[in-house]
């Protein structure tokens, strides 16, 4: 069976790891990865990955170990990172072009009220304030083509899930 | 530099994580991989590690991956999980044998008593019970040579760090 790899991206309280969470929960062989889990392996010497290439490039080469073996062992993959468009994108593209695989990449937004309000009701220490809207407004001016983008301020979380597993308009073309 | 990875094994309620954790945080650069996420990253299709072999050996091949590419990038590397002896430890060995590290294999080992006593102050939903008891009992019959492992009961947290640090007795022999 045709495998897919699922970069699900967007700003601090889009929904990505709640979405990612239930698509994982769905599919029969799921893999579902965490880039924030992943950032925070390194303890001595972390460094932001926004301010590290040396370190965003290492979180990504680890999520790229972890997909591969996942999709040799037969799994979907679902990968809940800040994916900027293209270069993380060409990226995996490139890196997984050897699997007869499928890539969907979807960027979830919200409108900027709904953001800061989703923000506030988390714990006071995770809250990111103004942050997350710097976070949006980067990834709007990294300009993703427009059938990825899904913006749920309004829509359910099963709509989004069932969206995203159906829709044939969040595939990545392959690189040529 | 040369690098060390730590192989930090033991019964559930033994300190694992804690001990891990403080090892990761007094390292100038290191990555601290939990087998019990890795084991999680697993959602759809999920098996017990203990009920399935192929869970097993995915869980280590994806610890592997990341240990490598930690190493590559100069990382001192601390894996927490129910590392088993001599299988574990030699599939590690054999694995890394072409970096030039050193390997410490530690068994953190408490009396049954501290053990439950432990196990009763975590969150009702994360106590293990008896459980606590059949690892301990299975972790011994492993039969691991006597300087790995460490007995905590009465040893605290900065002395353990201490003595895995420091101590040259933890480091396994390259397989000849």
């Amino acid at each position: 069976m045709k495998r897919t790899v699922y970069l699900i991206s967007g700003p601090a309280g889009a929904g990505k790891s709640t979405t990612s969470r239930k698509i994982a929960e769905i599919l029969e062989k799921s893999a579902y990865i965490e880039g924030d889990f992943i950032n925070h392996m390194v303890v001595g010497g972390h460094e932001k990955p926004w301010l590290s290439e040396t370190h965003l490039n290492l979180i990504w080469l680890n999520m790229l170990s972890l997909t591969r073996n996942y999709l040799v062992n037969d799994y979907d993959v679902i990968i809940d990172y800040y994916v900027t468009y293209s270069d993380k994108t060409n990226y995996m593209l490139e890196a997984l072009k050897d699997f007869n695989i499928d890539i969907k990449f979807i960027v979830l937004l919200v409108d900027k009220d709904e953001l800061l309000r989703r923000d506030s009701q988390r714990p006071v220490e995770d809250q990111m304030g103004e942050r997350c809207i710097i976070g949006l407004n980067e990834i709007i001016a990294s300009n993703p083509p427009e059938r990825h983008i899904m913006n749920t301020t309004q829509t359910d979380i099963e709509q989004v899930v069932d969206d995203i597993l159906r829709n044939p308009k969040y595939l990545l073309n392959p690189l040529s």
